[in-house]
């Protein structure tokens, strides 16, 4: 077995110095991601339809953090990387509005299509499969990589959890850049990025947050997943 | 918060001295599991098509393990928990000629319903929406678990391998049964029991072994799940 066989997932780039724009910052799971990776250094532009109400959500995320508010449009095109944290609903829309911005961009789909009833949660069908696979079919310019599923909101805001006991899946056709995911993945503390699949298997990951969200609810945890002898 | 709400996947009922019927227990992970509950002290009846080939499949294990073989019809009935491994292709029409002899018992579904091509291995769509689902449309007397998606069946037959550090998951709708196959899921050294959620959730957790078969190709590795924060 030569070195080349046996990546682990250690064996990373560096992403230290990469501004990251957050799409749907002002909900609680793109506020979560902004803060943590504002907390490892990283410049992050959070995004949404008025630059006022990003700037709000920025704000209150906490003094002396390297975080900013901005139109969705800014937010994509000033950043390296762009994390899709908007509601499912707006999402379509909202990456069709954004084409020419992320245009080249690694651009990181973390939306759960998700409904939910009296006996809990339960995947939304999807035409293009998964919403990871939407955002490919809308951003036919862009790198898009799926993360940052199973991620836990109140755990991301919590100021009480230092680190977060997790790996993230990355799935994606293009290895340079789930290489990059994965290593974003990495700067928050107790996370790690794990290669998870080609972008054609985010169905089952995006919606195994339901099951997630049984198991919170049987547990009164806040669940996520590592992977054992990797 | 009271004692009841606060459950724990530790507190399960005693499954000791059940025995425990697999179809399709001449594939490896049928073959896998009759090893490990056989291993744990549980009389296994391997079911097959022809009695012939599961009682070869039986002594393949080894001497000395409580594991026979037999016609599928007499592994279902004498058992008293059955699991389901049977290649996707005959899942239904083996269920079906069972449904007699499976009425009133917890069956237990670890089929995957996957296709493989250059790629690597990715979900097939199920009409019912999973395997185990299929299941109870067909068991409709049965009481259908869904778990052990997700157990390496090289691990399951490797006698170097004492322990197998993995956390099952378990489907369905009936609280005893999950409860009791949680229970049976620990018996195996290193394994876990865990509550995944209702059996219509059941599609990503059959479908995530695709990405499971992913990470191991990666990282020429046998990976698994384990759940944090439970």
């Amino acid at each position: 077995m030569t070195e080349q066989q046996t990546k682990t997932p250690y064996d990373l780039p560096d992403v230290n110095g990469l501004a990251i724009g957050i799409l749907g910052g002002t909900g609680d799971q793109g506020g979560g991601l902004a803060r943590r990776f504002a907390l490892a250094g990283h410049q992050v532009i959070i995004g949404s339809r008025k630059a006022e109400r990003a700037q709000q959500a920025a704000e209150a995320l906490g003094e002396g953090l390297p975080v900013r508010g901005a139109e969705n449009a800014v937010a994509a095109s000033e950043a390296d990387v762009v994390i899709v944290a908007v509601p499912w609903d707006g999402h379509k829309a909202t990456l069709e509005s954004l084409r020419a911005e992320l245009a080249g961009k690694i651009v990181v789909d973390c939306v759960n299509p998700l409904g939910f009833d009296k006996k809990g949660a339960y995947p939304l069908p999807v035409e293009e499969g998964s919403a990871a696979q939407q955002a490919e079919a809308v951003l036919t310019g862009s790198r898009v990589v799926a993360a940052f599923h199973h991620v836990s909101a109140k755990l991301l805001l919590d100021p009480e959890v230092d680190e977060m006991e997790l790996d993230v899946l990355v799935l994606g056709d293009d290895r340079e850049a789930t290489d990059l995911v994965q290593a974003l993945a990495g700067r928050i503390p107790g996370m790690r990025g794990v290669y998870g699949g080609r972008l054609r298997n985010a169905h089952q990951v995006e919606a195994f947050t339901a099951n997630l969200i049984s198991i919170n609810r049987r547990y009164k945890a806040h669940a996520g997943l590592r992977i054992t002898d990797v």
